[in-house]
């Protein structure tokens, strides 16, 4: 007895997740043959209508027009700041984070040499062109901390001109974190960054 | 800054699956917007033709055809034993085992007063046609052991006629298990069904 070819079609997409396996997305098609036809027409369209989500020309957030609301808000310039993130997750994190006010620039990613990914593969060329246009004259680079994201940062601060100030975000305790179940490279990196009270 | 009304639609949908909270849908949907194009129409489209999964219409089981696989092969009635499993899942998993050679017949769920699963909401009518139209002589209840489970598996002993064997399938500690691990009632339910050896 086998799965009729459709149910296994669905099991096979939902296999390709990350961190979904065959059992679970046997689980998830199970639960799917209950629903309605409507409901099953509205998840399906949502899925394919995914390829249609478009991005921001400059900064490279999702956006339905050529620029982006934040990239298109004035006063999003005001402070001459721009944020650059590896990935648009990281730059929804920021935003609801509420504590930020100036503009992102999205790489698409972090230097890795081994797995092929150099300067051209990342959104470079656009974030150079944009700092000078824009006159921007402080960039924070919000990159993940890992060697990648570490050379990644080393690279930019590198090839900005030297009268632009760069930061990175800070390193530390997260709030609600435990200096018991902390790695040794995050307390380090905490006594490090310490602050006078 | 909101996400897409595109991207926030298959984030709900995802989040209707059974253990897919808004973070997990999130991370699948933004997984998703890396896919290729044909990809996604691939999944979106597997996702509606799952309406359109037919059902034997004997025993509830998955089939293209009017009458499924097992139920047409005239060598799987020749034991006249009928396996009764609450869901598809149920009889698939007793597929896989490949020790039960009989037919199976699916009840969609068991007897639930608290929830309004009474005897109509079940596949019971046709059950009853089928054992006495195709002369089984011998029930086998793949039911789940839940007080439900129980109370389907006295109900259905007790609308059969008496010269029909009714067996319920054995209670214990599975392969693989740890008496340490085990809760009390599937402790005290294998020493109930000890055997000789």
């Amino acid at each position: 007895m086998e799965y009729p070819s459709k149910l296994q079609q669905a099991v096979d997409s939902f296999s390709k997740l990350p961190g979904v396996g065959p059992k679970s997305a046997m689980r998830y098609v199970m639960s799917l043959i209950n629903w309605k036809t409507t409901e099953l027409q509205l998840f399906g369209e949502s899925i394919k209508n995914l390829s249609e989500i478009k991005y921001c020309e400059e900064c490279g957030l999702f956006s339905d027009e050529a620029i982006c609301e934040i990239c298109s808000n004035q006063q999003r310039w005001e402070d001459k700041t721009l944020c650059v993130v590896e990935r648009i997750t990281d730059c929804m994190a920021i935003e609801q984070s509420d504590t930020y006010r100036g503009v992102y620039h999205i790489l698409g990613g972090v230097l890795n040499p081994l797995m092929g990914v150099g300067p051209q593969e990342l959104k470079l060329d656009n974030f150079f062109k944009r700092i000078e246009q824009k006159k921007i004259e402080s960039v924070i680079l919000a990159i993940n901390p890992s060697v990648e994201g570490d050379a990644t940062c080393s690279y930019i601060k590198h090839e900005l001109p030297s009268d632009i100030r760069v930061e990175r975000i800070g390193f530390g305790i997260p709030i609600g974190g435990n200096l018991e179940y902390l790695d040794a490279m995050t307390i380090s990196k905490a006594l490090e960054n310490r602050q006078a009270l």
